[in-house]
């Protein structure tokens, strides 16, 4: 897929995580960007991560992170380390000048955060986190949708969730339920998009209150694995939203304005790859009888040749690459992490105070 | 429609409110139902309706209300009034030995209703509330999933909403922003369906703990225009519910379980009077790199050929006729209207306590 015509950038990845195989397939994809490194604790299985994911022949193969981070022909990493690894690696990786696309979430907290972005705007390197439904082109279309005033009106609700059920072995030995690895739980792995799913539908405005649902499910380390909470803006809107390790896959986001409706079911990872859809409800009201709809919902099919993941790689690189040829990085994204991360903080304060509204 | 095999019931409706006409229709369809009777407290306002609604030649029209209860070949009355006449004219329809088809929500509160249902057993008449999506075939195979322990296994959560954007007129002068004629506002009017879907999915046990969501609106009379709440059960279950009279139609239930999901988009009103749909998706994950479902939610399809407001009054005028043939009245109906008014209680309780908990 890589042309000649585009900068490559030149990836490094830290670390052999199940979704580092994922991207490693986006940054083949991306037609700005090579798989140039991968670095693990483990030489042998850096090696065999470089063989089974088609990294070039040329690539470089390390038996520890530094040295990826050491690597003057690195342009940028990718890490999917636990989050309670974040602040050390990505610190040190912007320090060395690496631009990062960093695995959400971001951090165990936003004071985790913060000195990352420090040390990204010290060092001039480019920020990113991996919420690669954000990238996908259908995204777009939803966002044009909603923030049409004629269609769509004022935002006034949004709903959305995201659960899948782990089984026993997830439960005793994933990462994500390790207070010391992942130790957000449901709430760092799936909370982090239904929030981000509220704060893009919000135009990123913060809430100013944030109250968790009654019942969250704890591990007996004190991990989520299940909760909700409620948010609340001064004009009257209000979001909730849904996250389980513990019930079935689903991935929503309804979002209601005063003039139209918006619903997806597969945000996160669309069910097919190269051809996704949405459904738009505007204007809608009922026949004379109140027995059907007029007009009805439609379908919208957003069509795609790249992934999800590569559109993020391929935006990332390319931002990469402007700051090479002199730009300044794009603080859009930090931001963004940011504020998810803000909210993520609230959520999990107002569980650990019973359930007490959280000020924002 | 109507046949000669079957026991017709004799159908009297008190009052010509809108929803009045789609009933008579209903009427008219039902193969054991017959148009009997009009009422209203302007004889010309029910001669008006009754020839504008298809009633036959020989039906009888009053210019009370009192005259159709009066009328010994009326067996069944349909009451659509506003809430706030509901415990006087079922408690007097009853007393007359009329059988009741009432309009939600039931009462102002369960405290106006049990009247309603202790006046409809000492005289051994059904009641049932006008809630018809309950008696689409759809809401049968809805629930044939739900409670399917391999396909859709233990239900976990429960989202859903009634929205709809009404005009300054109605929000000026419409009887659901009055507080002497439909108080409960939104609460009442979407807010019902929303509670009743919650319950139907839980198979009508009683959440523990009702909480509204902050930021409710309420209107200078104090009726309230748009609410929400969280509903919490013992066993980690919880429902949140949305309604709004300030947002665009919108009716969904998201009810997520151990092994599958629910979604449903129109269940109130379905989209189309004939045919419906709903999607369910049981034990999907993820392919091989997350990049797509395996597999894909699937699109059930119900079609009916009687719209579901009929099929609510045969069922009812089925249970009538079974009361005339000796059984006694189904406790099923009234049973499901008090804990869907008994939990619509609470969450007024829990907006007038300022959003605190409220035990049920």
């Amino acid at each position: 897929m890589a042309t000649t015509t585009e900068t490559q950038i030149r990836f490094g990845i830290l670390g052999c995580a199940e979704i580092a195989r994922k991207i490693s397939r986006a940054i083949t994809l991306a037609p700005n960007a090579t798989l140039y490194a991968v670095g693990s604790r483990s030489l042998e299985k850096a090696k065999a991560f470089a063989s089974n994911n088609n990294f070039p022949p040329n690539a470089k193969v390390y038996g520890s992170y530094e040295e990826v981070l050491e690597d003057p022909d690195v342009d940028a990493v990718y890490i999917p380390l636990p989050t309670s690894l974040h602040i050390r690696w990505a610190v040190l990786a912007a320090q060395k000048k690496k631009h990062i696309l960093l695995e959400k979430p971001v951090g165990l907290n936003v004071a985790e955060f913060d000195p990352i972005i420090d040390a990204c705007e010290s060092n001039g390197v480019q920020i990113m986190d991996g919420t690669m439904w954000m990238h996908h082109p259908r995204t777009a279309s939803m966002k044009k949708f909603l923030s049409d005033l004629h269609l769509f009106g004022q935002l006034k609700s949004i709903q959305t969730c995201f659960t899948f059920a782990v089984d026993d072995d997830f439960l005793k030995n994933d990462i994500r339920v390790k207070p010391d690895l992942d130790g957000l739980g449901a709430l760092g792995d799936e909370g982090w998009y239904c929030i981000r799913a509220i704060l893009w539908a919000a135009d990123y405005e913060l809430p100013k209150t944030v109250i968790a649902l009654r019942g969250a499910a704890l591990n007996e380390a004190g991990v989520i694995l299940s909760c909700g909470a409620s948010l609340h803006w001064d004009d009257g809107k209000v979001a909730t939203f849904h996250c389980s390790f513990l019930s079935h896959l689903t991935m929503d986001i309804t979002a209601i304005g005063t003039k139209g409706t918006l619903h997806v079911n597969d945000f996160i990872i669309p069910f097919q790859e190269h051809e996704s859809s949405f459904s738009l409800a505007s204007k809608s009201w009922f026949d004379e009888l109140v027995t059907s709809w007029d007009p009805t919902p439609s379908k919208q099919i957003v069509t795609t040749d790249l992934p999800q993941e590569a559109m993020m790689v391929k935006e990332f690189s390319r931002l990469v690459g402007e700051i090479k040829k002199g730009s300044k990085p794009e603080k859009k994204w930090p931001t963004i992490s940011r504020k998810t991360q803000l909210v993520l903080d609230a959520v999990k304060a107002s569980v650990e105070k019973g359930y007490e509204p959280v000020e924002i």
